[in-house]
C-alpha cells in the first residue's frame, strides 16, 4: 500500500540536492522546468514586495515576513539546474552563463546576500530598511538577468 | 537607477500572499503556472526522499534535512493557486478540487502535518524514523493526487 502511494508520487524528477553523478542521470529538460520554476516561484513572492515598494499595494509586515522567508529558501534552489547538458535546451538563458561561471556564481550569491540580509530586515521590522532590503533583493535580481538572460 | 533594475525583476507573477482581492487581479493561467511550479519543485525536492526510503540511492541525512526544510515552504505555496478563476485552465486538476473544498484542505493538511513530521524526524537524526516520515509524506502525495489530479 505504502508502495502504491509512493509511486504515485515519484516524480521523473530525481534533482535537488544531489552530487553532480546524480544530477547527470536527470533529464536536462527536466533540469530546465525545474529551475524555471524556482524562478516563477521567486516571482510569485517579491512581486508583492516590489509592489510595496512602490506604493502599489499596502505594506504588510506578515506577508513581508513570510515571503522574504519563502525567498531564502526560493534563492537557492534555481543555480544547480543550469547544467553543462542543459545548454542545448531552449530558453531565455544566455550563453554567459556556461561562458562566465565564475561571474554568474557572483550573481547567485549577490542575490543570496541581499535576501539574507532582506530577511534580517523583516525581522527587524523598520519599514524604512526593509523597503531598501527589498530595492537591493530587486537590484541583484535586474543585475543577473541584465548579464544572463535574453531581454 | 534603482528604479530601472526593479523594473527588470517585475514579474507578471503578483500572487502569493495576497488576500482574495489581490489574488483576483492575477491571471488565471499564472496562477495556475505557479502553482505548478510549486509541485515541480516539491518533486524534485521530495524525489530523492523517496530514492533513499527504497534504497535507490544512498541514505544522506544532510540531503535529507536540507530538503525537508525545502518542502516545509513548498508544501505552503501551491494551495492559493486553485482559485475558481483557474477553474477553465486546461490542467490535470479534477473538478473535485472545487467540488469537495473541505475535501481538498483536508488533503492539504495531511501533507503540511506530514512535511512538519518528516522536519522532526530529520532533527531526530533517527534514519528509520526519517523513513517512516518519508513514507507519511509520500501517503499524503498520493491520496492528494489520488482524488484530485486526473491519473
Amino acid at each position: 500500500m505504502r508502495k502504491k502511494l509512493l509511486s504515485a508520487c515519484i516524480v521523473a524528477a530525481l534533482g535537488g540536492g544531489f552530487a553532480a553523478a546524480a544530477l547527470a542521470q536527470v533529464k536536462p529538460e527536466t533540469l530546465v522546468k525545474q529551475r524555471q520554476a524556482a524562478m516563477t516561484l521567486q516571482g510569485k513572492y517579491f512581486g508583492p514586495l516590489v509592489g510595496m515598494l512602490k506604493g502599489n499595494i499596502p505594506y504588510d509586515a506578515a506577508i513581508v515576513t513570510r515571503n522574504a522567508g519563502f525567498l531564502d529558501d526560493l534563492s537557492q534552489m534555481p543555480w544547480d539546474g543550469f547544467t553543462d547538458a542543459t545548454k542545448g535546451v531552449k530558453t531565455a538563458t544566455l550563453p554567459a552563463v556556461w561562458a562566465e561561471p565564475a561571474k554568474f556564481k557572483q550573481a547567485q550569491d549577490q542575490l543570496r546576500t541581499a535576501v539574507v540580509a532582506l530577511n534580517a530586515a523583516a525581522k527587524g521590522g523598520n519599514e524604512g530598511a526593509v523597503k531598501a532590503a527589498i530595492g537591493d533583493v530587486g537590484k541583484a535580481c535586474g543585475a543577473c538577468h541584465d548579464n544572463f538572460r535574453e531581454k
